[in-house]
Protein backbone atom coordinates (compact mmCIF):
# COMPACT_ATOMS: atom_id res chain seq x y z
CA UNK A 1 0.00 0.00 0.00
CA UNK A 2 2.50 2.72 1.37
CA UNK A 3 5.29 1.24 -1.83
CA UNK A 4 2.41 2.33 -4.59
CA UNK A 5 1.75 5.29 -2.61
CA UNK A 6 5.37 6.41 -3.36
CA UNK A 7 4.94 4.81 -7.19
CA UNK A 8 1.74 6.97 -7.86
CA UNK A 9 3.93 10.40 -6.88
CA UNK A 10 6.55 9.19 -8.73
CA UNK A 11 4.43 8.38 -12.17
CA UNK A 12 2.42 11.85 -10.71
CA UNK A 13 5.74 13.66 -10.75
CA UNK A 14 6.82 12.66 -14.24
CA UNK A 15 3.71 13.87 -15.58
CA UNK A 16 3.67 17.31 -14.19
CA UNK A 17 7.07 17.87 -15.37
CA UNK A 18 6.50 16.08 -18.85
CA UNK A 19 3.54 18.16 -19.15
CA UNK A 20 5.52 21.45 -18.30
CA UNK A 21 7.95 20.90 -20.83
CA UNK A 22 5.18 20.24 -23.44
CA UNK A 23 3.80 23.86 -22.34
CA UNK A 24 6.71 25.30 -22.23
CA UNK A 25 7.81 24.24 -26.12
CA UNK A 26 4.80 25.74 -27.54
CA UNK A 27 4.50 29.17 -25.76
CA UNK A 28 7.94 29.60 -27.16
CA UNK A 29 6.93 28.67 -30.93
CA UNK A 30 5.27 31.70 -31.50
CA UNK A 31 8.31 33.84 -31.18
CA UNK A 32 10.75 31.65 -32.82
CA UNK A 33 8.76 31.82 -36.12
CA UNK A 34 8.85 35.53 -36.13
CA UNK A 35 12.40 36.11 -35.27
CA UNK A 36 13.47 33.57 -37.29
CA UNK A 37 11.84 33.77 -40.77
CA UNK A 38 14.48 35.48 -43.14
CA UNK A 39 17.36 34.80 -40.93
CA UNK A 40 21.03 33.05 -42.18
CA UNK A 41 20.88 29.29 -41.00
CA UNK A 42 24.16 27.87 -41.43
CA UNK A 43 24.34 24.33 -40.74
CA UNK A 44 27.45 21.69 -40.07
CA UNK A 45 26.52 17.87 -40.91
CA UNK A 46 28.30 15.24 -39.28
CA UNK A 47 27.54 12.16 -41.89
CA UNK A 48 27.33 8.50 -40.59
CA UNK A 49 29.42 5.62 -40.88
CA UNK A 50 31.01 2.70 -40.08
CA UNK A 51 34.07 3.65 -37.91
CA UNK A 52 33.20 6.87 -37.34
CA UNK A 53 32.87 8.75 -33.86
CA UNK A 54 31.01 11.73 -32.41
CA UNK A 55 31.54 13.05 -28.70
CA UNK A 56 28.50 14.97 -28.25
CA UNK A 57 29.27 16.14 -25.02
CA UNK A 58 32.44 17.83 -26.27
CA UNK A 59 30.92 19.19 -28.93
CA UNK A 60 28.04 20.60 -27.04
CA UNK A 61 30.24 21.75 -23.75
CA UNK A 62 32.88 22.71 -25.60
CA UNK A 63 33.11 22.85 -29.60
CA UNK A 64 29.79 25.02 -30.36
CA UNK A 65 30.29 27.41 -27.36
CA UNK A 66 33.60 28.11 -28.76
CA UNK A 67 32.48 28.88 -32.53
CA UNK A 68 29.10 30.67 -30.99
CA UNK A 69 31.41 32.56 -28.76
CA UNK A 70 33.49 34.10 -32.34
CA UNK A 71 30.23 35.55 -33.77
CA UNK A 72 28.79 38.19 -31.58
CA UNK A 73 25.74 39.95 -31.76
CA UNK A 74 25.22 38.61 -35.35
CA UNK A 75 24.38 35.33 -33.92
CA UNK A 76 20.64 34.92 -32.84
CA UNK A 77 20.61 30.75 -31.14
CA UNK A 78 22.25 27.96 -32.40
CA UNK A 79 21.07 24.76 -31.84
CA UNK A 80 22.41 21.26 -31.81
CA UNK A 81 20.94 17.59 -32.70
CA UNK A 82 21.61 14.21 -32.14
CA UNK A 83 21.05 11.60 -35.21
CA UNK A 84 18.90 8.45 -33.82
CA UNK A 85 17.31 6.93 -37.20
CA UNK A 86 17.06 7.34 -40.77
CA UNK A 87 13.35 7.94 -41.39
CA UNK A 88 13.30 5.38 -44.00
CA UNK A 89 13.52 1.78 -43.40
CA UNK A 90 16.50 -0.45 -43.98
CA UNK A 91 18.71 2.59 -44.73
CA UNK A 92 21.68 3.85 -42.44
CA UNK A 93 21.62 6.95 -40.36
CA UNK A 94 22.11 10.10 -42.59
CA UNK A 95 23.96 12.40 -39.87
CA UNK A 96 25.70 11.39 -36.58
CA UNK A 97 25.09 15.27 -35.73
CA UNK A 98 24.03 18.40 -36.56
CA UNK A 99 24.85 21.92 -35.03
CA UNK A 100 23.04 24.82 -36.61
CA UNK A 101 24.04 28.31 -36.65
CA UNK A 102 21.28 31.16 -37.10
CA UNK A 103 22.50 34.84 -38.18
CA UNK A 104 21.24 38.20 -39.24
CA UNK A 105 23.88 38.22 -41.90
CA UNK A 106 25.99 35.53 -43.91
CA UNK A 107 29.33 38.40 -44.70
CA UNK A 108 29.13 38.70 -40.95
CA UNK A 109 29.49 35.53 -40.25
CA UNK A 110 31.68 34.81 -42.66
CA UNK A 111 33.89 37.79 -41.58
CA UNK A 112 34.27 36.61 -38.08
CA UNK A 113 34.82 32.35 -38.86
CA UNK A 114 37.67 33.26 -41.57
CA UNK A 115 40.32 34.44 -39.13
CA UNK A 116 39.68 31.96 -37.11
CA UNK A 117 39.54 28.71 -39.16
CA UNK A 118 42.41 26.83 -38.11
CA UNK A 119 41.68 27.06 -34.91
CA UNK A 120 38.15 25.88 -35.47
CA UNK A 121 39.58 22.89 -37.72
CA UNK A 122 42.49 22.11 -34.77
CA UNK A 123 39.39 21.66 -32.60
CA UNK A 124 37.76 18.83 -34.65
CA UNK A 125 39.58 15.62 -33.96
CA UNK A 126 38.83 16.17 -30.08
CA UNK A 127 35.34 14.92 -31.29
CA UNK A 128 35.04 13.42 -34.30
CA UNK A 129 36.94 11.84 -37.28
CA UNK A 130 34.18 12.76 -39.69
CA UNK A 131 34.24 15.20 -42.03
CA UNK A 132 31.56 17.44 -42.02
CA UNK A 133 29.41 19.05 -44.92
CA UNK A 134 28.19 22.35 -44.42
CA UNK A 135 25.06 24.18 -45.56
CA UNK A 136 23.75 27.76 -45.78
CA UNK A 137 20.68 28.45 -46.26
CA UNK A 138 17.72 30.72 -45.65
CA UNK A 139 14.68 30.19 -43.22
CA UNK A 140 11.61 30.59 -45.15
CA UNK A 141 8.95 29.43 -42.08
CA UNK B 1 5.93 3.66 8.59
CA UNK B 2 7.91 6.93 9.56
CA UNK B 3 10.39 6.11 7.26
CA UNK B 4 8.44 5.45 4.16
CA UNK B 5 6.98 9.18 4.81
CA UNK B 6 9.81 10.64 5.19
CA UNK B 7 10.93 8.83 1.85
CA UNK B 8 7.55 10.09 0.08
CA UNK B 9 8.41 14.13 1.03
CA UNK B 10 11.61 13.36 -0.01
CA UNK B 11 10.40 12.60 -3.93
CA UNK B 12 7.76 15.37 -3.74
CA UNK B 13 10.30 17.51 -2.50
CA UNK B 14 13.14 16.43 -5.44
CA UNK B 15 9.99 17.30 -7.73
CA UNK B 16 8.70 20.15 -6.68
CA UNK B 17 12.41 21.98 -6.56
CA UNK B 18 13.23 20.30 -9.93
CA UNK B 19 10.21 21.63 -11.37
CA UNK B 20 10.62 25.49 -10.09
CA UNK B 21 13.97 25.18 -11.05
CA UNK B 22 13.04 24.52 -14.70
CA UNK B 23 10.59 26.73 -15.01
CA UNK B 24 12.59 29.74 -14.07
CA UNK B 25 15.35 28.49 -16.02
CA UNK B 26 12.92 28.86 -18.94
CA UNK B 27 11.60 31.46 -18.14
CA UNK B 28 14.96 33.32 -18.28
CA UNK B 29 15.58 31.55 -21.64
CA UNK B 30 12.75 31.92 -23.79
CA UNK B 31 13.80 35.86 -24.11
CA UNK B 32 16.92 35.07 -25.96
CA UNK B 33 16.44 31.03 -27.15
CA UNK B 34 13.58 28.90 -28.08
CA UNK B 35 13.15 26.25 -25.75
CA UNK B 36 13.09 22.32 -28.08
CA UNK B 37 15.49 20.39 -25.92
CA UNK B 38 14.25 17.16 -25.54
CA UNK B 39 11.90 17.12 -29.17
CA UNK B 40 12.09 14.46 -31.23
CA UNK B 41 12.88 16.52 -34.86
CA UNK B 42 12.02 14.42 -37.89
CA UNK B 43 13.67 15.78 -40.68
CA UNK B 44 13.22 15.47 -44.79
CA UNK B 45 16.62 16.70 -46.94
CA UNK B 46 16.00 17.04 -50.34
CA UNK B 47 19.55 16.41 -51.55
CA UNK B 48 21.10 18.65 -54.88
CA UNK B 49 22.13 17.34 -58.12
CA UNK B 50 21.76 18.05 -61.50
CA UNK B 51 18.24 18.27 -63.27
CA UNK B 52 16.62 18.03 -59.85
CA UNK B 53 14.03 20.81 -59.64
CA UNK B 54 12.02 21.78 -56.13
CA UNK B 55 9.46 24.31 -56.26
CA UNK B 56 9.36 26.10 -53.03
CA UNK B 57 6.06 27.51 -53.33
CA UNK B 58 4.25 24.65 -53.82
CA UNK B 59 5.78 22.81 -50.73
CA UNK B 60 5.62 25.78 -48.38
CA UNK B 61 1.70 26.49 -49.24
CA UNK B 62 1.10 23.11 -49.85
CA UNK B 63 2.62 19.95 -49.29
CA UNK B 64 3.80 21.00 -45.60
CA UNK B 65 0.85 22.26 -44.55
CA UNK B 66 -0.68 18.88 -45.61
CA UNK B 67 2.21 16.88 -44.06
CA UNK B 68 1.91 19.06 -40.75
CA UNK B 69 -2.07 18.61 -40.41
CA UNK B 70 -2.11 15.13 -40.39
CA UNK B 71 0.16 15.01 -37.34
CA UNK B 72 -2.37 17.18 -34.87
CA UNK B 73 -1.30 18.13 -31.24
CA UNK B 74 1.53 15.81 -31.07
CA UNK B 75 3.66 18.95 -33.62
CA UNK B 76 5.23 21.19 -31.80
CA UNK B 77 5.71 23.47 -35.00
CA UNK B 78 7.44 22.91 -38.64
CA UNK B 79 10.03 24.50 -40.50
CA UNK B 80 11.40 25.10 -43.89
CA UNK B 81 14.42 26.08 -45.11
CA UNK B 82 16.30 27.04 -48.40
CA UNK B 83 19.63 25.68 -49.64
CA UNK B 84 21.66 28.83 -50.96
CA UNK B 85 25.54 27.34 -51.03
CA UNK B 86 27.58 25.17 -49.35
CA UNK B 87 29.65 26.27 -46.58
CA UNK B 88 32.51 24.64 -47.67
CA UNK B 89 33.98 26.48 -51.03
CA UNK B 90 34.34 25.11 -54.16
CA UNK B 91 32.05 21.66 -53.31
CA UNK B 92 28.35 21.82 -54.82
CA UNK B 93 24.90 22.74 -53.01
CA UNK B 94 24.44 19.54 -50.38
CA UNK B 95 20.84 20.29 -50.26
CA UNK B 96 18.06 22.30 -52.28
CA UNK B 97 15.85 22.27 -49.32
CA UNK B 98 15.36 20.73 -45.76
CA UNK B 99 11.44 20.30 -44.37
CA UNK B 100 11.43 19.50 -40.17
CA UNK B 101 8.88 18.39 -38.10
CA UNK B 102 9.14 18.76 -34.23
CA UNK B 103 7.44 16.79 -32.48
CA UNK B 104 7.00 15.52 -28.63
CA UNK B 105 6.50 11.62 -29.27
CA UNK B 106 8.29 9.60 -32.18
CA UNK B 107 5.47 6.50 -32.00
CA UNK B 108 2.71 9.06 -32.01
CA UNK B 109 4.34 10.71 -35.59
CA UNK B 110 4.87 7.52 -36.84
CA UNK B 111 1.08 5.75 -36.03
CA UNK B 112 -0.17 9.26 -37.94
CA UNK B 113 2.17 8.98 -40.72
CA UNK B 114 2.28 5.53 -41.86
CA UNK B 115 -1.58 5.37 -43.08
CA UNK B 116 -1.12 8.41 -45.27
CA UNK B 117 2.13 7.19 -46.54
CA UNK B 118 1.03 6.46 -50.38
CA UNK B 119 -0.74 9.88 -50.39
CA UNK B 120 2.35 11.79 -48.73
CA UNK B 121 4.21 10.08 -51.23
CA UNK B 122 1.61 11.19 -54.45
CA UNK B 123 2.16 14.86 -53.32
CA UNK B 124 5.78 14.48 -54.27
CA UNK B 125 6.18 14.86 -58.08
CA UNK B 126 4.06 18.00 -57.60
CA UNK B 127 6.94 19.71 -56.01
CA UNK B 128 10.25 17.92 -56.80
CA UNK B 129 12.27 14.81 -58.33
CA UNK B 130 14.06 14.64 -55.51
CA UNK B 131 13.95 11.37 -53.49
CA UNK B 132 14.36 12.80 -49.87
CA UNK B 133 16.90 11.63 -47.22
CA UNK B 134 15.20 11.49 -44.19
CA UNK B 135 16.69 12.21 -40.34
CA UNK B 136 15.03 11.60 -36.94
CA UNK B 137 16.59 13.46 -34.73
CA UNK B 138 16.55 14.11 -30.83
CA UNK B 139 16.86 18.03 -29.84
CA UNK B 140 19.96 17.86 -27.91
CA UNK B 141 19.82 21.98 -27.58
Amino acid sequence: MKTNLVFVLLVLGTYFSTFAQQTQARKSEIKADVVEKGLIKVSIFYPYAEGKTFDMDYYEKSHMPFVAGLLGSNLVRYTIEKGIASGIPNTPLPFMAIGSFYVKSLPDYQAAIAPNRDAIRADFPKYTNITPTILVSEVVR
